[in-house]
Parts: C-alpha cells; structure tokens; sequence
C-alpha cells in the first residue's frame, strides 16, 4: 500500500490550522538557503536559523527562500510570521499528504507540488512535496527532502544570469520550479514506459505467473504517478488563464506550455494503462492457451493408449474358448492392428492440428 | 445488503412534510445540549426538554444546541418551531436515509452530513447523519447516537477558548463540525487501505476461495463510502463559493480547504476501486494458472504411465505363439524398455518446463 | 426484451400531431375524475364523459381532471379542446412510449412521467405512463390503467383537507403527484434490493447456473428503471429552477426536494449496478475454482491408480522368465509396495493442500 | 467491415471544394422531382434535367426539389448554381460519408441525415445519405437511392392538403422530413430488439458457438446506428434552440419533439448494449459451466473405474502363491467388492451433487 | 514501445526556450523552400541557407516558407530571427514530440500538427511533427522528414493557380495543409480497417495464438493514431470558432469542415476499439470453447473404454473358479456385451449432443 495514501487521520479531530508534520522525516537537519537577485546583483547564504535573516525592503530584489525539511516547524512559523503567510498555509505545507493546488491568498499565490523520483534501488517511485508560495517580489520554497536535483539547475541558471531568468520577477522563478518538476515527470513515465515494454516482451515470449504481479505493481505506480499530476493540470489551467494579479500577463504563455506538458503526461498515462490492460488480455489469454496445449497432450495420449490397452486387455483374458489366441498369426495381426490403430489416431490428430 | 439503501418507501404515498422518522434508533433518550458563547462567555448545559430552553436575544451570544437522538419527533417539532424552520427541513432530519446536502431557508442554512465510524467487533462501517441548521448566531445539530466522540473534541475547543473557534460566528462553529466529520472520513479509509493491503498480500501468497468474498466485501464498503462522500463535495463547493450572505466571507478559505479533503478522499477511493480491480484481476488469472498447474500433473501422470501400462497389457495376453514371452532375457528387457519411455518421459516434460 | 423499448415505429410515416394510441390498452373503460376545490369548497365527481363537464370561470377553485385510461383517443381529443392542448401534447399523451420530459407550452406545462409498480405474481416491473398538463387553476393528469393506488393518498388529502394542498395551486397539487410517484421508486428498489441480497447470499453459497440469468433480469430491470427516472432528473431540475411561471416560487424548495431524492435514487442505481457486477466475478470465479476442484479430485484419482495398475500390470504379464513371480513372498511384499505408493500419494496431496 | 468507415481517403490531397461522389452508385438513374405548392396551389412534375426548371419569384410559394441518385455531378452543379450553394455544400452531398451535421451558410440551412433501412435478405442495415437545404422558401433533398417509402407518405400528404403542411413553410417540410427518418430508426432498433431477444434465449437454452459470433454482428450494427444518430442529436439541439433565423419559431416544438426522440433512440442503445454486454456473461459463464459439467463425467467414469481395473489387474497377476485366487468364493467376492466400491462412489458423488 | 511517448525527459532541467532537438534526424540535409505567390504572380525557389532570403515588404503577396529537417538549430533559429517568433514557439517547432496544439503568439498562430504514414515495409505507422507559423502574410512550415507526398498537391496546386488558393490568404493555406493532413488520416485508418477486418476474419476461422498479438498491436497503433488526432480537434473548433483577427471569417466555414472530419476520424476510431475488444471477446470464448471441445474428446474415449477395459480386466483374472471362463459362449458374449456398452455410450453422447 502506497504510504501517501491514508495518513491523514491523526489530524483527525484537532483544531484547524494546527501545526502537525505528516509524513516521514526525510532529512535530519532543515536547510535554509536564501538567494536575492536582481538583474545586476546576486547573493546566496545558507542560513541556519531564520533570525538571521532580515527581510529587505527593496522591491527591485527578487528574494528565493529554499528550506528543506518540513519537520522543523519553529522555522516554518517563523517564515509564516515573516511573510504572514495564512494559518492554513502553514498547516498545509507541513502535512505532506497534500495534493497539488492552487490558493490565492491576497497577498500571495500558495501552490502545493509532488515531485517524483525514481529510486533504481527498490524499484519505487518516491513522492516528495514541495510548496511553493510566491508572492510579488519573493518565492519560499518548501522540500520534505534536501535540496533535490531537480532544483539545482535553477539556481545555477540565476548564478549565472543565463537565460531570462534574472531579468523576471518571482513568478517567472515559481513557473521554473513547476516547469522543472514537471519536465522530470517525463523521466519517471520513460522508466514506467521501458518497464511496460520488457513486461510486453516477458508476457509473449514466456508468460509466467510473475507477469501478473508485475503487472499489477505498475499498474499501482501509474495510478499513484497519476495522482500527483492530475489535479497540478487544473493548477496550472488556473495560472495560465491570468485571473491572478500576482501573475504577469508575460508569464501565461509559459504557464500554458507546462500545461500542455501535464496534459501530455496525463495522456501518456492513459495510453500506458490502456496498454497495460492490453497485456493482461494476453496473459489471460496466454494461460488459457496453454491449458488448452495441456489438456491437448493429455487428450492425445489417452486417445492412443486407451483402446490399445482395452485391446490387451482383451487378449489378456482367459476365457477357455478364445479361437483367436489359438492363431499361429494372432500375436503378429493384434499388433498390427494396434500399430494400424495408433498410426490412424496420429494422423487424425494431425489433421486436426492437434499435432 | 446496505441498510441505507433503499428503505424509503415506508414514507411513499404520505404528504411530504410529514415528520416520520425512517432509520433505526440508535440511543434511547434524546440529549439536549446547549451551549452559548461569545469570545468572553461560556455556558454549556444538558437539558431534558427543549421547554427549559429560552432563546436568548443576544446577538453577539452564539447558540450551539445539540440534539442526540432524533427519533424524539417532540423535541424535534418544538426546535423547528422555536428556531423557525421549514417543514421539509424537520421531515429531512429525522428520515436518516438523505444524502449529503445543502439547502438555503432563508433564515438558515440546512446541511446533512453522514458521518461515518468503523465497528472493529462486526468488520463493518456505522453510517449516522448528521444535520445541521446554521443560521446568524445559531447552530443546531443532530444526530442519531450518543455525543460522538468525533464532536466532543469540539466541545472541549470552545471550552477551553482555545484556537479562533470563540471569536467567530456560527458559521465557522458548522464548518468546524464539518471538518471534523470530513476529517473522520480518513480514519477509515486508512482502515480499508489496510485491509486491501492485507488482501493483496493474500492473493498473491496464497489465493483461497475467501478473498473474492473478502475483495467483494471491501468493493462495497467503497461503494457506501463514496455514496456519503460525493454529494458533500459538491456541498462544500457551494459553501466555499460564497453565495449565501450566511456564511462570511473569512470562512470560505477554510471550507476551500474542507474542499480539498472530500476531493482527495473520493480520488483515494477511486485509486482504492482501481487496486481492487487490479486484485480480482491477479486473484482470477491464479485460479487459471492453478488449473493449469493440476492439469500439468494429471498429463505428466497419465503420459508416463498409460504407454507403460499398455505395454505390460500387450505381455499380458494369452496368445500362443508370443515368442518374446519364451526369451530369457526378454522380462528384464522389457523392463529395461519401460524405465527407458518413463525417464524419456520426465526428461521430454522438463524440457517442456512441465516440471 | 421490455415492451416499451422499440414499439414506437408503428407511428412512422404519419403526420406529427396525429392521435394514435401506441401501446397496451390497460383498462376497459376510460375513467374520467372532476375534483375542484378551493382552501373552503371541495367537489368530486364521476363523469361518463367530457361533455357533462362545463369549465368553471372561477380562478380561485382549482380543478383537477382525471383520466384513466388514455386508448379512449375521443376523450384526450375534448379534453385537448376544452383546455386549449397543443396537438403535440395530446399526441404525446396517448403514445405512451415517451420519455420523461416537460415542455412548457405558453398556458400550461407538460410533463410527461413514468409511474413503476412491482407485480409479485410475474416478479416484472409494470411501467406506467402518467402525463401532466399543470395550468395555472387546473391539472390534467392522464393515466394508462386504473386510477392507481399510489394517486389515491393524494385525492384523500384533498378531501379531508388536510396538510398544505388545499391552501396552495395547482402547481403544488402537481408536485405532490410526481412526489408520490417518485417516491414509489423507492419501493421499487427496496424490491430490487433484496432481490440482490438473495443473489449474493446464492452465490456465495451455492453458485448454481439460474444465478447468472436471475443476475441478467435483474440488471435488465435496473436499465428499466434508469431508463424511467434519469430523464425525470433533468425534468424536475428544470422545474426546480424556476425559470417556468406558471409555477410559484413557493413550490420551488418542493420540487428540489423531489429532485434529490430522483438523484437518490439514480445513485442507488449506479451502486447496485456495482455489485450486480461484484456478483457476477464472484460467480464466475467460483465457477473456476469449481472446475479446478473437479480437477484436483481427477488428477489425485489418476495419480494414484495409473502407478499402481502399471505395476499389477506387469506381473500380470506372462514372460516364462520373472524370478518375483515365484518367490513365496512376492504378492504380499507387491501389496505392501502398492500401498506404500498409494499412502505416499496421499501425503503428497495433503502437503500440497489438495486433500 | 462497414462501408462507410474509411473511403474518405480517395480525397486526400485533392483542393477542398472538388465535387467528387465518393460512396457506391445506388441508382441508375437521377431523378428531379420539383413539387410547387401553398396554401391553395400544388404542382408537381418529373423534370429529366435541371434545365428545364425556371426558379419562381412568388415567395408565397414553397418549392421542394428532390433529387434521387446524386451521382451525377453535374445536375448537383447546376442546383448549387440556381440556389446559389456554397463550394463545401456541394463537396459533402457528393460525399456519402459525412457525419450528420447542421451548417448555416447566410442564404440557407444545410443539413446532412443518414437513412436506414433494414435489409432482410443480407440481414444487413443499409445507410443512405439525405442532405437538405433549407432555405426561406424551397427546401432541396438529396438522395443517394430511389425516392424512399419513407419520404413518400410526406409528398402525399402535401398533395391530399392533410395536415399543417400546406399551410407552412419550408422549415416545417424540412422537419417534417427529419422526423419522417428519425421515426424510421424505431423500425430499425425494434428490429435489433427482435434479433437481441432471439439470441437472449438462444443463449440460455443451447449456447453454441454461433451466438458470439451473432453477438459480435449486433453489437457491429447498434455501433453503426449509434454512430448515425448520435451527431443528429446535436444536430437537432442546435435547430431547436432557435438561434437560425431560418427557421420560424412556431417549428421549435416539433424540432425539440423529433430532439427527444433522437434522444430515446441513442438511450435505447445504451440499453441495448448493456444487454448483449450481459449476454455475453451469460454466454462466457455458460461455456465455463459446460467445461465444468464435461469434467465432471470424467472425473465421475475415472473415480469409479479406475480403481476397480486396479484390483482386477490386481487379481490377474501370476504370482505362484496368491491365496484368494484359490479361494472357491474369491471370484464372487471380489465381484462383490467392486460393485460395492462402484456404488460407494455413486453415491459419494450424489452427496457432492455431482449426479 | 511507442518512441514518441516518452523521451522528454532528456530537457529536464534546462531553462523554457532553449533550443534541443529532439527526435529522430529524419532527413540529412535540411531543405527550404520560398513560395511567394499573389493572385497574378508565382515565385518558387530552393535556398540552401537562410541567408539568401530577404523578407518582402509587399502585404499582397503570400511567402510561404517550408523546412524540411528541423534539426538544423541554426536554420530555425534565422526563421525565428526574421519572422519575431517567440523563443517558446522555436523550442516546440524542434521538439518532436509536442502534443497537436494551438498558440496565438500576437502576430502569429502557432499550430502543431502530427502528420501519419503507414509503412508497409515495418507495418508500422511513422508520425511526423508539421509547426506552422501562420501570420498574416506569411505561412512557414516545418517537417521532420523530406517534402512529404501529402503536402506536394498543395504547392501544385498554387503553382496552376487552380482553385481558390492563389486568391485567399496565408490563412487559407494554412487551413489547405490541415485540410490535406487530416484527410490523409483516412487512409491510415482504411489501411487499419482492412487489418481488423482480416483480424476478424481470422478469429472466427482459425483462433491462433497470433491473433492475440495482432490484436494487441492494433490496439497500440489505434492508440497512437488517436493521441495524435484527438488534441487537433481541439485546436480545430478553437480555430473555427473564430476569436482570432489572424483568420479571417471567410475560412471559418473551411476549418469548421475540417472539424467534421476530424470528428469523424475519432469517432472511427472508437468505434474501431469497439470491434476489437469484440474480437478480444470472441477469441477468448473461442479458446474456452476449444478447451471444452478438446475435454469433451477426452472424456468420450475415457467413458467408453476405462469400463470395457475394467471389464476386460475382471475376466483376465485368475480365480481359479470363475465360471464364466468356462462357458463355451463366455467369450463371444462379452465381446457381444462391450460392443453393446460401447454402441450405448456413443448413443448417449449424441444424445447429449457431444458427438
């Protein structure tokens, strides 16, 4: 049973906008790492607590704030007292059983993520949130883990200055988070893709009872990969049609074409559980198949060898008066009836391409 | 079959607004407490009759009057009339078999939840209503057990003053109850999680007879869950978008958010539905593939020993001239002959994979 | 296959507006019912035909015309004139292979519906058109049998005055013909329902070849009704709504109430649909796992009697030669292997769980 | 496979616009019929070419023409000359494998139908294309066949001056025509009925291998009536709402009658499919059941004879010193054995309900 | 595996607008072609570079630009230098594996297209990219592969200045190349028609394991094929629909015509997964019939000769007093009586009509 699923229930009954972490703690130390840029300027610290930030005036400087690890909820609420983020904002980034929305809350855009990746290891997709909340020149990011891969380009590219990315405002850096969560998506179905292909190959050639499980395994990871993008496609349909202030109008472009690419994915997934029912028709056909070969073997031998040893069986009798046995040929002419009679039986085989 | 489902036809042919109450009785007294509060007050009381109960003028006073037990058609008559409410309203709340839903009467919202709770002793899920009627500074609710152990925290939350629930208007008090119910709704799909778990893990161990009972067993659970769930989301959807003047404007992030609960219940038990599928389907093609295997036997079995058996059959005849009879050496022969075929046999099966 | 799917081709090719009668004639005479009453007067009477009736110009008196049976094409023709019917309203009243439906002709609505009755004897489901012509001081209501026991409540609340009806239009009067209408399904259903209990509780017991075809009725009479109510669903939402004025604002908080409980009833529907099908995997693979039992009882009879007849076979040959043949303890010591093989075999089964 | 599927291909890459008949040559022949009438007027003649037709300019008057056989180009050219047609009119009533569709171009309305009719010597429905334009006061039908029974009883009614039709204009003949082949798919669907009843009890009473292939051609041909009438619908929808100014609002009604009737025909479908979907159970289950019931024999014969040939074989083994065989009772001993080991197994069987 | 799926990953991480090909390299050389073209004049040249072209300052003539071979970065980046696109715009135009979509870019339509070809040779179906830029004067194309045979007609056509292509604008070329791609997927869908058709055939003659693969593999390509016209439906009634000043409203009609048709396709298509998963069904059934029919064989020999073999077994005994063995006619008898039992057997069979 995927972990994601049902934890919710130890909220269950407490205060709304009560701090509680759900979920696992995926990392021991929360990381905070505060970038400010403008067009001309850079700066990057990691801080260890949020005391030693001080929040700059200036509206020209885009500030990033990157914490990883959610279980710290001192330093959750004291962002959340920063930037008076809503209760209900708080609560929602440290319970991890979130799925992907959007909320506007006055002052800024509250966005909640999954990001995927694949472990080679234990062979599971692993779902990690992040929250995102972007407001008119700052972005604070929230990751249950260290500071992923997936990331990281990003802040490289504002080191750097590459791109347009330095010259456009915190919401064009929310829209490259989401773009580089959502482009990973792509590597999770490629894997999810090759591991349909070999089970496509394993269930013609050989199909074994482990196809089934297999099957079965993927069939859970797609419903669960599903589940993270599906509701980010009504996100981003909201983003895109700029009826938030807190967008620029010179962002709904971008915001579109990430759309389009979780519709791709969402359509990909479709098709690869189409697919997936596709190989569970050849399986189930393929057992019956070879029930059929089986029960075709065993009907060929009884056929043969039934009436040949009901024939012993009668030689075999001792009746008195049995004229045949007496025959100086009746040894040589049973067997050759019997040859006679399972040579036919072959051949009435083959002819029914039993053979 | 589920009770719910179908018992309202005692009522078919009756004026509507007639007050039956349709459902089982699930306490033996009806309780009445009644709580007032405001942000500096607190009274809390159990009355026996709503005839102890004057309504207070007070504006800024909120009411909260909960009512244990609705087949007391008396009490439930004298609240209608006292608090004004409509006779299609009255007739809803003691017919236990409503669906999830809201109506505007003017003076006060009507909303019928079910809530839900899992019996460990008969593997079952308990389904009571619960109604409530939230009008400017009143709610009243009703249910058809015993103060559940779902709304007592609640209690305890305004008792204690603690969170924002005191300085806020009824309308936050019912979307507080709401909450808590939703929140309940968790607690046991995390029990059917686990139990599909468990299911999972049986078939694919060791697929007995049972866990197609069993998997049908869960499958309506699900059905029942869902039947309680839907409706409310559309409930809440209507709540959140702000169209009724009774319910102010700061609620509506919170019940957006109650939203989004009943929205990823409904698509874990869509994912639930799905898994289930995916079980039945492995729990059918392990039958197949047990018939198969028996039937492997069966072949295995009957192709050594039918060609050996005739072959004993044919040196069992009694015909007078059989020459290989009089042979020394042609008994050992033949047995020699016949360990040959049977070893022929298990070394062609092997390859075959048969064994 | 259900009568009233495909009879409707008999009409084609004619003019539309054309009276035929399309369908079973179901009571020998045509009844015809005047009931006028305003909140102090009420008046009922028997006519033999539309001739003794003279319309009454008096706005406050409401008047209810019943007409049971609808074959009588000269009855619906005078009503038709009298109260100034479309030609499409009376054709559609008499062919009673309509679809739930309203359509609002300038002085009056039209609403065609459909009234279920469980026939115990024939174990079917006799479907019943009931056609509504709601004027603003009059009600039409046409009916294919006799005056049915599901309107009779309603005439009877009239007469004694009791409830609302006396005090309200005829659109309430019309409302509290559909609701009792609507509220028949649920009798309906609790019918289907416990017929579905019977099936399941069978099918796990005792899974029998009738199962499949009692399943097969039972979802064939599911379609039937779905047929009935889903089109009244949209027809009282639009009721409902109140886009019509011919019906009174007060009325609307009615006619929602009956439009939950059409969306009750479709839901219960849809769930029993569910477990119809739940039933039939639960069927089909009990019939598997029947089939592998057969085989396990085969496969174990075979495997323990091919050896040991093999081996009887072979001192049942006649070689001069076979030492064993002579020696003192040759059968006892044989009897002892054969039972050996045999009691060794059924270990075998029982460590595979076959026995 | 259906011939209408896939020929739109011989197109590709052709300039929209080229006049192409694509489709089979279903007449020899094309025949122009040109029917004049109003109120008090009725002319009607066969011309042999479009040139022998003068337009009128009495707008009084209603012009139909009706062409048969649209294979021949060039009288479609000349009429899309005289009424002023649009390019693409003319490409699609050339073209018999357009969708059913409803196009406004400025002048007039053009609407595309499919007419069925069921072939009872190849058990196949036939699908006919009709495309009409509608304009002010002519109304132009195209056909693929010989003028069909099924638009022949209009033309008789316009002669006979039965009914409104003389009295109104060219949008009451256009849906009068409509009507007259939606009417005719309740021909077609109480056909496929018939043919779903037959196979029902075909199925139940002997399930032979034909049935699924029977089910597979009428599950082919509700796809092919389905895919006829489902864009009609839409097609209806559109005329009915009244947005063309084409079409006078006195004809709303009747196009929303013809609308519901559309509307009954594709829900028949649905309910039709749901049947054969649970014929095919029946049928599945059956097969089962009778693999079930040829197992059972077996294992029966096997069970009882298999271990009484064992202990004959028993008794014909030659060892010298086999006690029994001396035995004067032996033989009817053993006679006796066996019959009560064979009627052991009867009724070990009965109790199983194997017999 | 389907290579289009899922090779997007390979961008992860890169900033939006950066130019990678992705895909295939379908040709060797890129290959541009300049058409400018007005009502009077035709202009047609191959430039190997885009340096050689000079953008026309005269708004009456039509350039239309078409590349062939998108990987050369270079060559689109010019194309987007000199036309203004946008660095999205040249970012999907290279990425081959863009969904079918629609972009209005300010003063151009971007338009993704996917463009069909069945290859005999692999029996596969090749999907190309086609991007259109459409702007008010100028038309650019982009294709993965060489000039294709689908879009030749086109240029043909504008060089004969047949039709109306020379007289309208680069809208109406746009809408020609849709036109001309979109008709082609009939062919591709006749050529999977006649396999189903063949499929069909083959699953009622002759079951083979093959048909299941077959099967399988149609179902894949179907899936692709409608993955690829599914989203260009879309884009289609966006276009029709007319909100863009770039297409002019004499085109609407065109592009709604186009609309139809690829309607048309996708319902075919449905209706093609219709018929095979009614194949599916009828291979299964034919596999369980075969499995009955071949059980059926086995059981008739195994009923007929284990008693005749028991029997001859009972009289191979050797009892020394069995008096049977002594009688003269003991010997003829039985073989009278095992003739008689096996006649009695075969008669039963053909009674229960196995035979």
């Amino acid at each position: 049973m995927d972990r994601t699923m049902s934890k919710g229930s130890t909220k269950a009954g407490l205060p709304p906008g009560t701090l509680i972490h759900i979920g696992e703690k995926k990392t021991e130390k929360t990381g905070i790492t505060v970038i400010e840029y403008s067009e001309s300027e850079f700066r990057e610290r990691d801080v260890s607590s949020m005391d030693e930030y001080v929040r700059s005036g200036d509206k020209s400087i885009i500030t990033w704030i990157n914490i990883d690890g959610i279980q710290n909820l001192e330093v959750v609420e004291k962002v959340g007292a920063l930037f008076l983020l809503h209760p209900l904002t708080l609560e929602d980034i440290v319970n991890t059983e979130q799925f992907p929305k959007i909320e506007e809350y006055g002052e800024y855009l509250f966005i909640v993520l999954k990001m995927l990746s694949y472990l080679e290891k234990t062979d599971t997709i692993a779902v990690e949130q992040v929250s995102l909340c972007c407001g008119p020149e700052f972005l604070i990011s929230f990751q249950e883990g260290k500071a992923s891969s997936i990331l990281l380009p990003i802040k490289e590219r504002i080191r750097n200055g590459k791109g347009r990315i330095r010259k456009m405002g915190a919401d064009y850096l929310a829209y490259s988070l989401i773009d580089a969560i959502v482009d990973n998506y792509f590597t999770i179905l490629e894997k999810l893709g090759e591991k349909i292909e070999t089970l496509e190959d394993a269930v013609v050639d050989n199909p074994e009872k482990k196809v089934i499980n297999d099957l079965h395994r993927l069939k859970r990871q797609l419903i669960n990969v599903r589940r993270s993008i599906w509701p980010l496609r009504e996100v981003l349909n909201i983003m895109g049609r700029g009826e938030s202030s807190l967008i620029s109008e010179s962002i709904h472009l971008y915001l579109r074409d990430v759309y389009d690419h979780t519709i791709r994915i969402i359509e990909t997934i479709e098709a690869y559980r189409d697919i997936l029912s596709g190989i569970l028709d050849i399986y189930l056909s393929n057992i019956s198949n070879r029930i059929n070969a089986v029960m075709k073997v065993l009907t060929i031998i009884a056929t043969i060898f039934m009436p040949l040893t009901f024939l012993a069986g009668v030689y075999g009798m001792n009746f008195k008066y049995m004229p045949e046995l007496e025959w100086p040929l009746g040894y040589p002419l049973i067997l050759f009836i019997m040859t006679f009679i399972g040579i036919s039986m072959v051949i009435y085989f083959r002819k029914k391409k039993w053979l």
